[in-house]
């Protein structure tokens, strides 16, 4: 079983991996080509038996775990965390750890081998936003967990090892610190206006534009103000919701649109970038939220983060994003 | 003028620079290789011309920008902050900013083209410890100022764009966010128990040895308990002090002898990898602080960061401190 342990100096959690330990020899550098097309794939269509068995699947109604279906959601066969067992929390020493209990599950966002979700189908993108849906709905009924990150790692430059198109789900036992942070930032600048900051945000950049990649009547894709990294893109409703897993089918089918045609600009802008993309919405066991708003970041892999961002938590953009965001819609795309 | 900007989800502050903003072609996949020795380096003695002027040099009597010099701190032929000009806090609607004053300086820690610190002579080594306290002393004299980050990167896979071995120091019109996350992490434990958490922590590792890599009657040489990566080793004065520049020249001569150590052993164990190292001190402006202590962070470059650390701040290490601690010991370099 994984162990998690807090940094007393930061209060940081990691998740400590005492199962299979790697040893120096695992790191030397020898490239890991990304799994080409000719290899075999545990996640094409016809290699069920390959996978954990399925926790959630689109079938037209044929067996579980066998061919049939749009997608599927299986348990990852090397889990960073173990869903059996309890958090057993206790010192050592100064020191404080737990139990690594959580979920950590792939969703395999369709049955074909395609390697980019920017060339998936809007239904296929939109039955993946239901599959994040489904499973938040579902994790949230384990009361040991608080949090649930839903991201995707594209291209072996931003760590995917598997190349067909899929996303993943880590479900935490604590709330962890970046999301904790936004809340605890968000929550100030309530008390102080008395309306969400991302309300506000969507507001003042939809009206000057400059930033904005693409809108809909019920999202905006843009550049944060303060990117981090060069094409940064933000996707974030337009109308106040805290909860991603609350989001209606209407809702989603928009979402769709609008995040594949950023991936598009993107992939098109940018020549198929590696990227890292992730949702943050509000903790698990929280009632609606009137300061926090759930959004999605989409961070291409084009910048390397090197000793002062790791010593800082400071970022050093080279492209403003007012730069990005023009470029992004100059790909004239939709 | 490069721009701080202030993201208001999260508090987090990033350098924009929109002097040499890049384009989408920039960032196309062409991989760079690290100078080879046989090309051109400007930090080789003979080419003093080719950097800025230095601000500080240690020499045996010759004239500045000349040679016979044994270290050299030259700034940044590209920094990323800019010395010159005042602050100009402003607003733009909801958003905060401010010029990007500071200072970025590379500290050339050898005349001759060596590429690893490991491979300095003890002396090497102290006199860029050295260096790093007298910069410090004379910057902390600029009230704009409020940090400096003192770092390497060593590798390209670790961000460096320079194989000759080198340091650089950013210093910051504002204290940042993970420094200001462990000052108030720390300042808690210190309330709670009135005793310095480093303190603590040297103390009681010591006393077990798990996860020691080397010691001295000065330093501690050690595998954090949480660390977010293989091999990541913190090196810790082993009586309270709190800023890096008041260490006397006997204590730096001290740290010289465990840090050639300590990068020794990583580079027979783990074959000479990148690396990044960054020294965390109390911010320049307040004085002696009980509850923070300094320290040295050093994280080899094994790992990727992706979508789940981007999202959460929660690290996934695959090998325990205790056996990257042990492999260290193992090695057997003094």
């Amino acid at each position: 079983m994984p162990e998690l342990r807090k940094d007393p100096v930061s209060d940081r959690w990691v998740i400590i991996s005492t199962d299979r330990a790697r040893r120096p020899t695992d790191f030397i550098r020898r490239p890991v080509p990304v799994e080409a097309s000719s290899r075999f794939c545990p996640f094409c269509e016809g290699q069920e038996s390959k996978t954990p068995p399925e926790v959630l699947a689109y079938r037209n109604g044929s067996a579980p775990n066998t061919p049939g279906w749009q997608l599927r959601v299986v348990p990852n066969k090397y889990p960073v965390l173990g869903i059996e067992g309890d958090l057993e929390r206790e010192g050592e020493g100064l020191f404080d750890k737990m139990q690594g209990i959580g979920a950590h599950e792939v969703i395999v966002e369709s049955p074909g081998h395609v390697i980019s979700m920017a060339d998936l189908s809007e239904e296929s993108i939109k039955l993946t936003l239901f599959a994040f849906r489904d499973r938040v709905r579902d994790l949230r009924n384990d009361f040991r967990l608080r949090y649930v990150l839903l991201f995707k790692n594209h291209g072996e430059g931003a760590g995917a090892t598997s190349e067909h198109t899929h996303s993943q789900l880590i479900a935490l036992p604590v709330v962890p610190k970046r999301v904790q942070e936004e809340l605890e930032v968000c929550e100030r600048y309530f008390k102080f206006k008395e309306r969400c900051v991302f309300c506000d945000i969507v507001r003042q950049e939809s009206r000057s534009g400059s930033r904005i990649v693409t809108e809909t009547d019920e999202f905006v894709s843009l550049a944060p103000y303060a990117a981090r990294f060069p094409f940064e893109t933000w996707i974030m409703p337009r109308h106040h919701a805290s909860h991603y897993e609350e989001a209606s089918d209407q809702q989603l089918a928009n979402l769709a649109w609008i995040l594949r045609s950023t991936l598009r600009k993107m992939d098109k802008v940018l020549e198929r970038p590696a990227y890292n993309l992730l949702v943050h919405t509000t903790p698990l066991q929280e009632g609606a939220c009137p300061y926090y708003h759930w959004h999605i970041e989409i961070i291409p892999n084009l910048t390397r983060v090197a000793g002062f961002e790791m010593g800082t938590g400071f970022y050093i953009n080279p492209t403003p994003p007012e730069e990005s965001a023009q470029f992004l819609r100059d790909a004239g795309l939709s």
